[in-house]
């Protein structure tokens, strides 16, 4: 089950205990924000304000609806608080001091006050005896908080609130709606500036923006669904070229390619344990009632058809392992077979709750750039790197100069409950993966304690051209599932042993990937994988043969060119190929013609020159075949 | 819709009105069979016996369990029936008479008898009073029967019983099972004789048992579920070569490509009108309850959220035309943007009887080669024209030779019951395709009263290399469904107008396209289909790293070839080789290297000599390229 989608809004507490110092002057920030908030208006009641990727935030109650109109006073408020660089004092307390604090409308508050602090109160409620209760204060404000804070409120650098929107306590949508006030902090006022700019830059690169300037996709929520995007003929392009430079790569790799269905059987999801742990990840399930009707092709079929009829539920895959594995499953194997590599460009559906769907970045339908490595532990070193190898082949065609690969491993301590107890093969396949990523010199971090249940895992983090992370896909190393799978090769001693499986998907999914690739490129894409590569334009009538003629050598080699002639001028017309972002604009007068040469001109480049038709089609040819950024 | 997959076993009363010469003959032939196990097992209670495509068969309630060990009995019984020549009278009789004849058991049998004829009995039930009850008569053997017959028995030229199967009365397992004796009948010797060999033929070329040889894919009814192929890497190399071959083509013939989801919410087939019609073909709805969580990402979307939990059903697309539209319809379109072709190698689910899979031929999951074509009435014929040149190209391709489209219009008596209301567009659309089959010269048949709701049809029917019939696909003009889904261009005189759909799929499914082409070609698939290429066998470990050479110059044009060698000798190699059904096999010994040339083996063709390596791989990329059969 490579690349599941990330959560990185939800911090767990173990997360929490590793927080950066960025973090950590975030959640400072969040309480600063707080103070502010309270100070204007006391009736505030807060409930949850951690640190987020992009900075923090706070939920509040309040009777004012806070707008961005908002935002300089408070902003004024915590500039103060700031600079009166008040020292965040941590207090434990018992759990009676807590209560009766909370219920004095004590706890996220700069006084007492005639309500309880309600969400504190519930907070209180969810923090068990073996932990330890504790206040941070600054100044006046007091806040129910595990920390852990900066020193003073003067080490927040710089800060600025962003945005405010609405959730409900604790997620729940039959909990009270509450004003989420967003905001970023940073040691530098440089780098909130940096962050702001490339913030700005995001916004103009959004990939639904650009999606629908481009006519990439849409999505159909009244009569497809929410978060499953329908991909345009622009769209499918992306999506063929993707396909097609993984099928290049995986043929050349050695990897096959299978192709199975979009269900399965209960059984194949109890099989491998996504039932009922995974369910609400899951998609229903679709209950058929079999048997109705007896076989007629086959009379063996029929024996006790009479009492058939009987209810089978079918799922939709939400990840292709399984149906690999009973590839795998489908014929004795043996160590020679090995390694097996088998790929799939495979459609998979995942339940994501409707508020988080986001574009192409959080979706319901994923079509993941799939494969699983079967093979034996002498093998795994290689598979290993030539996976990573893989990665780099495509960071380097996508221009990805940033990356990293956080590799996950588990604590001993948790065996047998996170995490599947097989001390050896935990120490044995961690040990593997970190060679391989020492040896081959690749960035990466380990993280320890954040691994899969069945085996370490690796995240890649890809950074687009202007700075911000995306989550591209994460590959597991799998030594449970196999098993319960029944998968076994028979080895040169003549015992059957079990294979490890490597998951992995190197371009993720379409749906994120091209996301991604659509801000990295802000649309513009490379030549290769532009849905407009060339268009021709005759300057008159009298040029359309000329032109028909290089547009049909260019599409009898697949290219995607095509002719515009029209009544409106020349500069209008190149000017319209700039805007639908046509990669090579080919304009052909009665020069050109006679010249059999074309005036060649780059989307966003501007003019190149004119050159013979001849050097002109090589020279797209080749730059599609060689993938040229 | 196109490409519902044909249901050959069932007729219906207005087929049978059309019953064809050789249908006539078989249908008297189950008589004559059944007269003779009447005279062989007096107790015999028969129920229904027509005609099939593959001959005849009669469903018999009998206390002995036949087997093929009877035929010889049976058949010297009917053997004497023929030989006397006697005339098939036709009684028609009042509805008393009948139940009276039944309850004395005379019906479906040479005498009374001491009990009725329980099936006949039941079967005079279900006869309307509008309709005429009929008896046929030959020598003592009396049958409820609504005919037609040949004149006399001595008119069945040729005949032969083939199997006995079992199957439930009226298919229906509440029924009582009973013996189904099939056989097959023919004007003359010879052509039994052809269509026995035929068959014969057609076994060894099961595509089941080919397919499982070849290791092309499997059928996993415990985990996955019964009906839903999974294509192992041998086979998912024929399901990647047809797509390429239709992306080629679609390219070319000025298609675009979108991808959609395999889901769609109720509310889509409710506006395309499969619900509830369809339903019972379609796998059942899974049921998501939507709206327990407010999203964070947009705050607009909140409105209203708190009372938002509501369910909603989901469906597997069992068609991609709804999807297709949707695209249509998201933006607005003007007659310059007409003709709009979509295509898609959709993956479509559909609800077969359990009892009624059969191999690929008859399954659950269907992978289309499918597309729209919307246009304006104007458009219409050179569009279907083009539809046609595609599947007349493909023909040449896979060296089909005998082929027919069954062109099937309506029944203008029939319309807003069989068909849509649409009098004037049933009569255009119809001459538009009449004209077009006609100027093409195409092989064609008309075939009255039998289009879809929506529009008529086309059938198209392919025969395989052995002689073998097989339903490819149906095309359908459809003018009734776009309206629904409010599907507009705007035309030249600035009125909003509804386009014609056409629905096409030439390749068919890949499930039924591959079945055939394995039969076809008895798993010995021309070099661009191959799932195994090209194999290199060095003659001795010396000519290794040449053989490697040669393999991956080919591999690098994606060629599938790899590189045997070992202990064991060559010929055992090049055995292994063609047991593999590898296409070309190219043996290289100390001479071949020292003059770099290879010794090239053709499947099923044997030794072609030693050629230069340039010329062997330069011929095979050519012949790959060309698609040469």
């Amino acid at each position: 089950m490579a690349n599941s989608q990330p959560d990185n809004d939800r911090k767990s507490l173990e997360q929490r205990e590793r927080m950066t110092d960025l973090e950590r002057l975030r959640h400072s920030a969040a309480h600063v924000m707080a103070a502010a908030i309270a100070k204007l208006w006391p009736d505030a009641q807060f409930a949850a304000g951690p640190p987020v990727d992009t900075g923090f935030y706070y939920d509040v109650d309040l009777q004012h609806r806070i707008t961005p109109e908002d935002f300089p006073a408070i902003e004024e408020e915590m500039k103060k608080i700031i600079k009166a660089n008040l020292p965040f004092e941590r207090l434990v307390v018992n759990r009676a001091q807590a209560i009766e604090d909370a219920r004095r409308g004590r706890l996220g508050a700069l006084s007492d006050r005639p309500v309880p602090s309600k969400f504190k109160l519930d907070i209180l409620e969810g923090i068990p005896d073996s932990e330890p209760i504790s206040y941070y204060k600054s100044g006046d404000f007091i806040d129910l908080c595990a920390g852990p804070h900066v020193m003073r409120t003067g080490n927040i650098g710089a800060f600025k609130l962003t945005s405010v929107a609405s959730a409900y306590y604790k997620g729940d949508a039959n909990n009270p709606q509450l004003q989420r006030i967003y905001g970023t902090a940073f040691k530098t006022r440089k780098e909130l500036d940096d962050w702001l700019k490339m913030q700005e830059e995001a916004r103009k690169r959004d990939h639904r923006k650009i999606g629908a300037e481009m006519g990439l996709y849409i999505i159909d929520p009244e009569f497809v669904g929410p978060g499953m995007p329908l991909w345009l003929p622009k769209g499918a392009v992306l999506v063929e070229e993707l396909e097609k430079l993984a099928k290049e790569t995986e043929f050349a790799a050695g990897y096959k390619r299978v192709r199975t269905p979009h269900i399965a059987k209960e059984k194949m999801y109890k099989t491998s344990g996504h039932l009922p742990y995974y369910a609400e990840s899951m998609f229903p399930a679709m209950e058929l009632i079999e048997g109705e009707m007896a076989g007629e092709q086959d009379p063996s079929a029929n024996q006790g058809a009479q009492s058939a009829a009987q209810s089978e539920r079918y799922y939709l895959k939400a990840m292709n392992c399984p149906h690999h594995h009973r590839i795998y499953a489908a014929e004795p194997r043996s160590y020679r077979d090995l390694p097996l590599r088998l790929a799939e460009y495979g459609c998979c559906y995942r339940y994501e709750q409707s508020g988080e769907l986001f574009g192409l970045m959080r979706v319901r339908s994923l079509n993941m750039n799939d494969a699983h490595i079967y093979c034996t532990p002498e093998q795994f070193a290689d598979e290993f790197n030539a996976v990573n190898e893989m990665y780099l082949k495509y960071f380097k065609i996508f221009g990805i100069e940033r990356y990293v690969m956080r590799f996950s491993t588990h604590d001993p301590a948790r065996l047998g409950e996170k995490y599947v107890n097989e001390p050896e093969l935990w120490k044995q396949t961690e040990e593997m993966v970190r060679k391989v990523l020492k040896a081959s010199g690749i960035n990466y971090v380990e993280v320890p304690n954040e691994a899969a249940f069945y085996g370490p895992k690796i995240d890649v983090q890809i950074w687009s051209v202007i700075g911000r992370e995306f989550t591209l896909a994460t590959n597991q190393v799998d030594f449970a599932v196999p098993k319960r799978f029944g998968l076994t090769y028979r080895d040169r001693d003549n015992t059957e042993k079990t294979p490890l499986c490597i998951h992995r998907a190197p371009l993720g999914t379409h749906e994120r990937m091209i996301g991604f690739l659509i801000e990295h490129y802000a649309g513009n894409f490379p030549l290769w994988l532009a849905p407009d590569q060339v268009r021709v334009l005759p300057v008159t009538e009298a040029q359309i043969p000329y032109a028909k003629s290089i547009v049909d050598e260019l599409r009898a080699q697949m290219v995607r060119a095509d002719l515009e002639f029209s009544n409106d001028k020349l500069p209008g017309r190149i000017q319209r190929a700039e805007q639908d972002r046509v990669h090579h604009i080919l304009v052909v007068g009665q020069r050109e013609q006679q010249s059999e040469t074309v005036s060649v001109r780059i989307h966003g480049k501007g003019q190149q020159g004119v050159k013979p038709r001849a050097e002109v089609v090589a020279d797209i040819l080749a730059a599609i075949r060689e993938r040229r950024g």
